[in-house]
């Protein structure tokens, strides 16, 4: 059996009983990262499964899957994904190929960041599609996800920005010149992710992200508890100019709420608000949300 | 502290290892019973525990909730909610509750259908906004679900259609009466939720939901393992004409397909496709997708 097992959002306790019985009978435990981090470390996980973990970086999963699926119709094998095993593309990628070498599969959910995002008190009800924003560079700033956010934003609706993150990404001298040499790892932060809304704003100027008008909440660590998880609302200008360190460690999400919000909404995410009367005031007079 | 614990999708084994341990030192555990289901009974997660479990229906959470959070201040309680704690707005109100209380509250996340619909093949990222379908009777036919669904489908979008369920509801004389007896469970079946979007589709007539030209998955059971788990693709008219026991056992889902369909969302779900041929020739008549 080929066991695609998702490790859940914080730390090596987030795993399944399930997920966890399966890992301790596979054979080879492969541990996928690159599209996600848990806040633990690899040694961390060895000592709580008792197994050793091979590490699968991108190149692994995406074109030397019949590694990992090696012998999987003969004992169990399973690939550890942070968060849910279908967040990414590549995940279907390796069950359609095991589905060819007739490998039979099984694939054990955990929480993700698409459904943990209801830790800030908006309604998953309320979310339309999620994007996702790379890092801009000089000569590379691909603004789609505004289009996106957009269609949310006319329907009143919340969107999940993910943010970009850089692992085992090798310098463009470095890919020339076929040096297997990588840059350390990057975590969009809070702060950036804002300044390059506002900088595609400024180019489109359709007013959907206003840096007063438009709230926003940020993530980091959901479910990680209190000593980790931090929830960030405000305004956009408010988030741009908040400390970098006050949100906490990676890896960071962003909402940006829609013009649908809630009353109810407003009153558990004010827990979270750098400043509670811009929370509120932006609520009623702009969202026009019906407050006390 | 106060824990509201997600149990994930299928049985006593998807619950979170830091969940379990939770569960293990709380004094009271609460299962909340009414919003959802799982495959197992109270007594094999009694048993499961090690923990006798109180049954919390609506009324005990929205109405009693004090008596949920009480001494939650000096010993640890818990409720166990199917699937994430974040679903239903109820399980909000009573963290805001817990916080006025000044009781720590903590949220253990898990997988839940708004994620676990991955595993139908269908990217997260097409996704639009979730919408809730309920049983309709000869005078209460609410359909502003469709609003929702024709928003999502302009943008090209899928749907997540979630499938109302009656637990613990009272018989119009019984409640008039305030009698306390209540009738039995009833979960939506797909070929009724099919029909009823049918029903309203021939009053609104935008097109959006046509019986051979709209691609749909059904969706039972997501997690629960190749015995328990059930997705099938087809037409909305497959889908209604398909025997209603191959859809497996409650609670059941629907996708309604979106155009922005990707040709390699299409090889996925063939895997499940109630007719291949049509599956693929709607996929590419019909959504425009290039598949070879």
């Amino acid at each position: 059996m080929f066991y695609i097992i998702g490790l859940g959002l914080s730390d090596e306790k987030d795993v399944t009983v399930r997920g966890l019985e399966a890992i301790k009978n596979c054979s080879r435990v492969y541990l996928e990262a690159y599209t996600s981090i848990l806040m633990v470390q690899k040694d961390r996980l060895e000592a709580f499964y008792g197994k050793e973990l091979i590490l699968a970086d991108r190149d692994t999963v995406e074109t030397q899957s019949d590694e990992i699926l090696r012998n999987a119709d003969k004992e169990d094998v399973c690939l550890l994904v942070v968060g849910d095993p279908f967040g990414a593309t590549t995940h279907t990628d390796i069950i359609l190929r095991a589905r060819a070498l007739k490998i039979p599969t099984r694939v054990i959910h955990n929480a993700s960041i698409m459904n943990a995002v209801g830790a800030s008190g908006l309604q998953l009800y309320n979310f339309g599609q999620t994007v996702s924003l790379v890092f801009f560079t000089e000569t590379w700033k691909p603004d789609s996800f505004y289009d996106r956010i957009k269609e949310n934003a006319d329907l009143g609706l919340h969107t999940l920005v993910l943010l970009d993150i850089k692992v085992k990404e090798q310098s463009d001298e470095n890919l020339a010149r076929g040096r297997k040499i990588y840059e350390p790892p990057r975590y969009m932060s809070i702060p950036l992710a804002v300044s390059q809304l506002v900088e595609v704003e400024s180019l489109r100027s359709t007013g959907i992200l206003h840096p007063d008008k438009t709230l926003a909440v940020a993530l980091s660590r959901v479910g990680g508890g209190d000593e980790h998880q931090r929830i960030v609302a405000g305004t956009l200008q408010e988030l741009l100019d908040h400390p970098k360190e006050t949100y906490g460690e990676p890896l960071h999400s962003l909402i940006i709420v829609g013009k649908r919000l809630h009353h109810l909404e407003v009153d558990y995410a004010e827990e979270f608000a750098i400043n509670k009367d811009t929370w509120r005031t932006v609520a009623k007079d702009v969202y026009g949300c019906s407050l006390d």
